[in-house]
């Protein structure tokens, strides 16, 4: 087990500077609780029980937003990506999973939480758990996301989710605020399946969804021949503790992130309360036309597989709109590859998504007959292209349709969003600014969920940009999110050592 | 210069053997001719004089067709491409030009020539000229084409008119006909643009259209350093005479090639004489979108570059149909390439083509402002695409259009195709079955025909498949070409000699 923990020392240490002034940057003086140390033990006279909170105490434990947006453009030195504005912080990221740069941030994070009195432990997926521990033993209760990124991604997208739950660690701290039970934040690796073609990978290791070795085995992108494993060892982060829930077990798992879309800005709210995710099906299409030359063959001769593909593209876009599903086609290559030739093969990606499954279910098979349709041309292909019968009719090209991996639509735990909910509209700078949402994209949140209560918090991306340099999110909605997230994690403790008490 | 003679001493070894009995196989022993050997001047007393053959003996001067294929086939040794049969010669070819196996197959090409005693001279472009001495002096009546090849083509694209033009030498050496100016033999160089991407390159130097320096410095395609000079030299075939009609003038040039389409095929045609070569034009489309994330952006808040390129390729096929005209995308790229990525940026070609070039010049002005109009999305789009306005409208794209080559619509000289025309009736083989067609790809003799009368034979091409392993004609058909192409060749040699006589 490769694991860095806090030293009894430094516990202790914790214990003695609690009444010191900080002279930290942004680190402003704890609190003025009116109801603290009313009950706490002789050991840690120091500190606020969070149970004994008031709401408005708990609304007024504020996150610090200089300090979160300085240290997450300060992690983002590490993996910096394309420059689209002038200043500082106009870059993206380019930071896959367990190169160098992924190296450098997670370091960061096991230097930053073990200096907050964490104890880290890495697994065997290289996923790393940092809990501070609370006044009674048990699963701690997380906030996590991940640190890695498109190759063209934002400075946002689950970045701010882990930077969020280190922000929290520090107003625990700063506060000196014993939980309950032990909390915790949790960087998972490969998140963003960029590198490495499995998204959420080593969240659906720990869920026990995906099996390990099919994990460790997985091949990067673009020809190389490092694999998950290769690259987990080369970093040092291949841990010895299983990467399984039952050997690092989680009361709950909340997760802030933006939300990649543009319905909070175009709706004017601040936080999304997200109810679960939308179910998806990846599939690869492949088209077998025949190769001719431009020139020469005229378009009743041709079984020309890239207008197949141009067809079957628009296709699925009709259908998604008629099934109030998404559809996209990202990734398209063809062969052989001539200005004066026919393409004779085509491959593309095809994504489906709803937040209903039989929906997606029956997307699915309409696609599938009418792709099949479609590539066989004729008077059936003319009537599903809603009669565009002025092009002409080509000879039949052969179609194969493969599904590459799905995900199931998924309701998160109601009495988790409802701490979510709770932890939002207790604040004034929400000011009731707050919807019910669907994730459209996967999170780690979905395997989280498999083993735990499991909620989301989204924040505001600007023009719904995402997986790009300019994804944006302003500093007041990340603090907002992030001290959404806090409350949601407190709420939890409370709630659970409440019904711990009341034998629940 | 690059020049390889034949010796003197080897003209003066032909004469002496000419009536010989030759054991070569496939070589059938001289014709028999009735008026042969009237009024030969005393040094070329063995020889028959093409002039004075009859018609009938012209019909009588038949190609060796076991002999052409057996050259044909083992000429493909040099650069064997993908296998798609079980047959010995059920291979494509892969032959690049300036490539190891291109400069093989010219040093057989420079070799074979020398043997049927030409004379051969290479230009700076790489060129080939085997020229067959005449009775007089003057520029030779050429047949040419080329014997580079796609990198995934076949047999008989361009190597078939080489291969007949050596045919027509051996017919012409062991018939031992002297024909009154000299005739040749010409292999251009990088015809096929696959691996310098300018098609029909070095006969457009030849030519004077295309600037011989901006020829030389044309890089190879797929990211390598090579430009053609490099490689000239690399091979050797870097020659000093100039790449040009006035150093190397044609009285005529004559292209036997494959169809490489369905038309002779599907109308039970066996000779298509060639009035002309459809104009194209060649462009690259740019769409820029906007990269977002398929799971969090529904349909209307996307700037899709793919989906805007599905509509303008299958549009591009809708105003082709309506134009009686091609069009055709063969290249495709997008960025960034992600499953659930929307791609942002995606770039296509487009090649349209007419036999109008007014009708070419329309089209093209169509293309453009129905592109800009469907990019930019709303109401026009939907009522150029046809009403399929349950596609749900995104956001606009921009789009350029970058023009990157044309070729003009041409007219072959009259009375070079009535050559043609006249060699293909003259022949029994061909029963009449033969129909005037325009050429749908460019060829050398688009540029050979600016600087003189030139004309091309169409022979069927199996399934009207082409640039592809699996082209293939049969040598019932290879034969037949190779015997009109010998026929024009002759018929233009004499109606210049008695042009010249007459003092026309």
């Amino acid at each position: 087990m490769l694991s860095v923990s806090s030293s009894p020392r430094f516990l202790l240490a914790a214990r003695h500077v609690c009444h010191h002034v900080r002279t930290r940057p942004h680190a402003p003086r704890p609190l003025l609780l009116s109801t603290a140390r009313r009950s706490f033990s002789k050991a840690q006279q120091c500190r606020t029980r969070a149970m004994d909170l008031s709401e408005k105490e708990l609304g007024n434990l504020k996150v610090n937003e200089s300090r979160l947006m300085e240290e997450l453009h300060s992690t983002c030195s590490f993996g910096t990506g394309q420059r689209w504005g002038e200043a500082t912080t106009d870059t993206g990221m380019s930071r896959l999973s367990l190169t160098d740069s992924d190296k450098q941030v997670r370091d960061w994070f096991v230097e930053t939480t073990r200096a907050l009195g964490c104890q880290t432990t890495i697994d065997s997926m290289g996923n790393i758990f940092a809990v501070r521990p609370g006044r009674r033993d048990g699963p701690a209760t997380f906030a996590g996301s991940h640190l890695d990124t498109q190759p063209a991604g934002g400075r946002y997208d689950g970045i701010l989710g882990v930077l969020a739950g280190v922000e929290m660690l520090q107003v625990l701290k700063e506060n000196e605020i014993e939980t309950e039970f032990p909390v915790g934040v949790v960087n998972w690796t490969n998140e963003e399946g960029a590198r490495f073609p499995i998204s959420m990978v080593s969240s659906g290791v720990w869920a026990g969804v995906i099996p390990l070795e099919r994990a460790h085995n997985l091949q990067e992108v673009g020809g190389g021949t490092a694999t998950m494993k290769s690259e987990l060892e080369r970093i040092s982060y291949l841990g010895t503790t299983p990467a399984s829930h039952e050997s690092m077990p989680m009361a709950a798992h909340f997760e802030l992130h933006i939300e990649q879309g543009p319905i909070l800005e175009a709706t004017n709210q601040k936080i999304g309360v997200v109810q679960g995710v939308q179910g998806y099906r990846w599939f690869t299409v492949e088209i077998r036309g025949r190769e001719c030359h431009s020139g020469t063959t005229d378009l009743s001769n041709r079984a020309d597989a890239l207008l197949t593909a141009s067809k079957l593209i628009l296709h699925s876009h009709r259908l998604a709109a008629r099934h109030d599903a998404l559809a996209t086609t990202g990734i398209l290559t063809l062969s052989p590859g001539s200005v004066n030739t026919v393409a004779g093969t085509v491959r593309f990606s095809l994504d489906i998504r709803s937040r209903d499954e039989a929906r997606l279910q029956l997307l699915d098979e309409t696609i599938r007959q009418h792709f099949e349709a479609i590539a066989r041309g004729g008077e059936e292909a003319d009537f599903l292209m809603n009669g565009d019968s002025d092009i002409v009719r080509g000879l039949p090209c052969e179609i194969s349709i493969t599904e590459d991996s799905r995900s199931h639509v998924l309701k998160f735990d109601e009495a988790a969003v409802g701490a979510v909910r709770k932890a939002a509209q207790r604040l004034d700078a929400v000011g009731g600014q707050l919807i019910d949402m669907t994730s459209g994209a996967g999170h780690d949140s979905v395997y989280a969920s498999v083993r735990c209560p499991t909620a989301m918090i989204f924040v505001p991306s600007k023009d719904g940009v995402s997986h790009n340099p300019r994804e944006w999110t302003s500093s007041e909605d990340c603090a907002l999110g992030a001290q959404v997230l806090m409350g949601a994690v407190l709420e939890w403790d409370r709630s659970r050592a409440t019904a711990a008490d009341s034998g629940a």
